[in-house]
């Protein structure tokens, strides 16, 4: 597969061999599960990830030229398919959105990711444009058509920049995820975030300005 | 001044000698120069700060044991005060809060320093320790100050969490700072933030369920 265009690995892979896939699944296990326990992404280097998969140095190095493309393609072996919405509410298909960035804060090895390609824009250029390309751009436009589609069925208000809309959305999970020291996201915060930015904060009580 | 136990610059240094606080101040300018100028943190060497800062790796030394510690005092060097509230709504102290925000957004250093802090949790706790309980824990607690005023007011709802309720108001903004690719971060926007948030996101002429 090549990461170098951005193309995730549900797209399959044309290297023939079983015993070739094998070798390459298990040095994407291996940089996970590095990850996994902790080691900071700039620590994580070919010796230890050829150790860590129990597979000598040349074996990785025949595959990918350079340590970020193979950080790309754990990015995207790691990365959950897009979830399906239902399409019955814009409500329900924002429950949907929102849970499944919950489960995505979840796995350690995307929190690990994600933490460390942010800091690493500067420095590592293709990791995080791979990210932002890959990942974000596609979920905030899987988003703004929801909303879209929202606001056509009068589900929302329509004086609203949709940019925004969307932030109010997945800023409450992703500062919640990232920001606080333990962060707390149990079952049901998706529906929570969804309905309390829809209906709003001021005391129910108050007439609509 | 000591950055171990988390005290913010403001309460002074007794380190007396006015040449000795010339040089300190060189050296932590010297860092936020680098930053500025884009250097990964990671690749911010005692040799680059020295050269950056006109001095001699000995001044640094005799000031700080090792690279976090500065970088703590960097973070308290660059960091605003807490911003003054004007007390006069909650409306009016979440804007004056979410303005400060993105007025510190806009602050490449604090930007490069946060998102190194932030990858660094794992192998830098001191600075994420730092930063955690010396800014974000603080700025917090004060948007949970003004959210309980207001609630009590009657600005807010009483159905709702409230830790839930200040990430609404923050989210959006550290979302937009951290995640888009090209940050628009207008004046207006701290306003434009907590209207949309407190009047919600349903049509406006929805019955208030």
């Amino acid at each position: 597969m090549s990461s170098a265009e951005g193309r995730p690995p549900s797209y399959g892979s044309t290297r023939g061999r079983p015993r070739s896939e094998a070798v390459e699944q298990a040095i994407l296990e291996g940089v996970m599960q590095l990850l996994e326990d902790g080691v900071p992404l700039a620590d994580v280097s070919i010796e230890r990830i050829a150790r860590s998969a129990g597979v000598g140095k040349a074996a990785i190095y025949r595959r990918w030229s350079d340590k970020e493309d193979l950080f790309v393609d754990v990015m995207w072996a790691a990365e959950p398919a897009e979830p399906e919405l239902p399409g019955t509410s814009m409500r329900d298909d924002l429950v949907v959105l929102l849970e499944s960035m919950r489960q995505r804060s979840l796995v350690s090895v995307l929190s690990a990711i994600l933490h460390n390609a942010h800091a690493q824009m500067r420095s590592s250029p293709k990791l995080w444009a791979a990210y932002h390309s890959g990942v974000i751009t596609p979920r905030r436009d899987l988003g703004l058509k929801v909303l879209r589609r929202g606001r056509t069925n009068g589900e929302l208000r329509t004086d609203v920049d949709l940019e925004l809309a969307v932030e109010m959305f997945v800023g409450p999970l992703l500062t919640r995820a990232f920001i606080r020291h333990d962060p707390d996201l149990p079952d049901g915060l998706a529906e929570q975030i969804v309905d309390t930015v829809l209906h709003g904060l001021r005391p129910v009580s108050s007439a609509s300005a």
